[in-house]
């Protein structure tokens, strides 16, 4: 099995999800400065969703460089991927909406969590069909920022109800520590 | 004439409706768990549908793996395939918003029956043109899900309005049997 | 410059074009088939615009399937009519909710005819820079329906106004026409 | 790094952009001539920005006709001109809602502004690790163009406070010069 369809999917899926998210970038009725206030908010979310969202496309277009074969439990584990993403526009709307209220804040954390597990599961219905499995699992190496981010989104989780502002500070930092692009496996496709 | 545009167009249309479907689920007016209560029917509703919706994105891929000519009723037929599948959104916002009420209920097993009947017009379309009709036929097998599905489908229609619950069910278990991937193609093409 | 990305796009664009046009159908207030009356019209407006989108769809696949040549005007000419097929959600929705009257069914005529046009200056512009024009001419051939079908548009247009769903017909049968895929091309294909 | 799934991503977002842009144009709730008025600006900056995303897409896939090389920061220096080109829905629905006030117009050009700089780190970005820097150089030559530009874009966002008018004249005097494709690479690319 092939796994360009799987790739032109997946890209199609990620591309509208990326995309609807702006439409909460509601045109404000006035005209004049005053009315652009209640989006800063609801840019702030898109932003931080933009980032995300870029990442898991950076990272999945990453992983299956050194991928080459794929099966039908992939194709689902790769749907688990995309569901999870999915929810990405209504936590973002929902943020920038409530103006980073806890319970929503909490809620995006949720979502983060959901998305790093969907993406733990496909690395590892990936691995188990490689041919060259132990060159994946190099490439992806210990994986020291997979393992800490979700323990900072649970953090991020159970700080919300009490200091939101530092809930966002910590999914923020995750992202930018992402934004760095996947160098292990780059470096070991040069070799 | 080559099946690649016909993929893409499939995967383009494909990955829309299952990514508009998640703008039902809107932002909710509060900011507690109270306000989020209202999305439960909704949320299931769009968990059933994106299951339904990867499980033809899913056979179709399978499908498409063992069919190399295709010809202008080919097109057509997908588009019919294309076009059923476009009505998930709708019916899968009624299900949500009422609830799972008895006659959105029935419309989405009227939905998910022209769904199976348009699957099986392209594959019919497919096997009146392939070279080898006969790889096709054997990879698709004697096909026992695909004849029982419609058969579960019609049932639910018709319980949904006695037993509404019941309905919902038979439409999930369908969706269950289905997440296995289609491994009688697989198998044949490993071969 | 390959055909490919300008194939790529037009598919991406065509598959939201014809996405989005079944948003129309919202979800009714009531459950009950009292409810889902009104979205009668808005239903028939949809299949009509789907079925004139593949249309245009199959026939830019055909198209293409002779074309091996692409330039910088080409790209414009292939954006002129994806724009004029961009009209036809509003198009369409406009027919839905008024019920097909006068104007709305001008109003589609109108952008039926730019999508003809559209389509007309397309071909003109890849005929004029093919290495082997003739064979593209010669599969396009007379092409009868070509240039029946604005003269119907035009009709329909002016009838809207008198006879609302004779305009409707009109439209109608060049739609059923042109699903009949292109054979000629086909045809010189197989030679 | 092979640039295939960074087109069609692109491909994909770009397809999004410049078709949910048209969703501005909202169905008018009467169905006489009278009704249609309050569309024309909206359908005026509709036609702007669908010019706009088009030359961007345009030039993505003249660009990416002589780049061969990409890497990790050639994908976010391209998610930084997607995410730039997500603006544009919001801003040209704005200036359409507003009949183009002065507000809307200098985000507008603001809007223009930032795509135009992604552009230029998304080139240089490209420039440094492309093998045959020197061919790709040449190709993009002096740029003119690119240079003039975005200080069109500053002038009208000056200009939009004291004769919006003229800002919108500057815009579109802009699009129309970059209508023409560049031919600079397409001639390289002959040679």
């Amino acid at each position: 099995m092939t796994k360009g369809r799987l790739e032109a999917f997946s890209d199609g899926v990620v591309a509208i999800i990326i995309t609807i998210m702006v439409l909460e970038l509601k045109v404000p009725h006035g005209e004049d400065l005053e009315s652009l206030r209640p989006l800063a908010p609801v840019f702030l979310a898109y932003v931080l969703s933009f980032l995300y969202v870029g990442i898991y496309w950076n990272n999945h277009h990453h992983l299956f460089q050194v991928v080459h074969v794929i099966d039908g439990r992939v194709l689902w584990a790769n749907l688990g991927l995309l569901f999870s993403l999915s929810l990405f526009p209504f936590g973002t709307a929902w943020l920038g909406e409530t103006g980073f209220a806890s319970l929503p804040l909490a809620t995006y954390g949720v979502i983060l969590l959901a998305a790093a597990l969907a993406y733990y599961v496909l690395v590892r219905t990936l691995l188990r069909i490689q041919p060259a499995e132990a060159r994946l699992a190099e490439a992806i190496g210990p994986d020291t920022k997979g393992r800490i981010s979700p323990l900072i989104y649970v953090l991020g989780v159970a700080v919300a109800f009490v200091a939101p502002w530092i809930s966002f500070a910590l999914y923020s930092v995750v992202a930018l520590l992402w934004v760095v692009p996947d160098r292990r496996i780059e470096r070991t496709l040069v070799r």
